[in-house]
């Protein structure tokens, strides 16, 4: 964190709270000498940052068995300048490295499944139809502690040149957030109207 | 592309839509035998994706020295099924590999700049205060050309399991995308309305 410096973060709840707004985050390792990235979804329980996927899938095999950094970005707004060099983004950022281990334990892995399902949708997990035992088999989870991790963030406005200050073209921020549509029900869907309000 | 063959697309056009449509890419690369991923603004002009950065970061230096991966993600929709198993995202994503290299041609440097600006506001350009001569010099941009990438995508509706259309829960899909909030003008701005509508 050599430059801008005031961006750093590193109390865990700031961390936390980027990784729970965000849906994605990008899992990068090295196999046979090569850098991999994968997106994929994840989500937190305490200390821990989960992902899954297929039980046969060779990257989540490939990660328990060498060190990974995962990234994620949360775009804020487009701060606009008078000039380009002073034009930037707003943004909430966290990179964490560390070994992924197997979530192995059925109860550990239910628990943190639901964790998942109510971040998707607070209160789902209940009313979905349970898990079965060949899904629980079909499906590897990894779990990250979040030992070694940062954040960074840019917000605010603009910061130009004193100098550029008079120069006639708006200066200002364009704020960004992801935003929910109208819910889009499944045609043979059991119940009409979207339960989940925001 | 073994699991959801379905999910590959490997044309320009689909690539390039992704990478103009996200404002932040993710640039996984080892150094010292570490994985590092950091997240930065990028934009693209014609079949190259360009980032910049000061240009005494150690970041961009060791980028042009060794084989880096650039993994871009957009998620479009949470897509809640009747179980656990079965939820899913919508999401589009490419994944690129190559080495970066040093844009050094100032007139490139330029026309590469403006594409950037215009990225983030159409016909801006024109209207800021002039890169100054310091700013190049201070500056990096690199870039990768885009033939080793592929992306990735999941739309449509949710894929439960045919025993489970009955379940008691509402299915369907909950609509996401990244959207413009209403611009924050700065006190000291010369032009009163933002002048870039959508």
């Amino acid at each position: 964190m050599r430059r801008h410096p005031e961006r750093g973060h590193y109390d865990f709840d700031t961390l936390a709270a980027i990784i729970d707004t965000a849906w994605v985050c990008h899992v990068s390792f090295t196999l046979d000498g090569v850098v991999h990235a994968i997106p994929t979804a994840h989500w937190r329980m305490g200390e821990y940052l989960y992902i899954h996927g297929a039980r046969a899938s060779r990257m989540l095999k490939a990660l328990t068995e060498r060190e990974a950094c995962v990234s994620i970005a949360l775009v804020d707004g487009l701060v606009l300048a008078r000039s380009a060099f002073h034009h930037s983004m707003n943004f909430r950022s966290v990179v964490a490295y560390g070994r992924f281990e197997t979530v192995d334990d059925t109860a550990h892995f239910l628990e943190s499944l639901e964790a998942f399902i109510d971040k998707v949708a607070p209160g789902r997990w209940a009313a979905l139809r349970p898990v079965s035992d060949k899904e629980l088999r079909a499906t590897t989870m990894l779990r990250l502690r979040l030992d070694e991790a940062s954040a960074k963030i840019r917000s605010g406005g603009v910061k130009d040149a004193p100098e550029d200050l008079d120069w006639p073209v708006w200066a200002g921020v364009l704020p960004l957030a992801l935003a929910a549509g109208t819910p889009v029900t499944e045609a043979d869907s059991q119940v009409a109207d979207y339960p989940h309000p925001a």
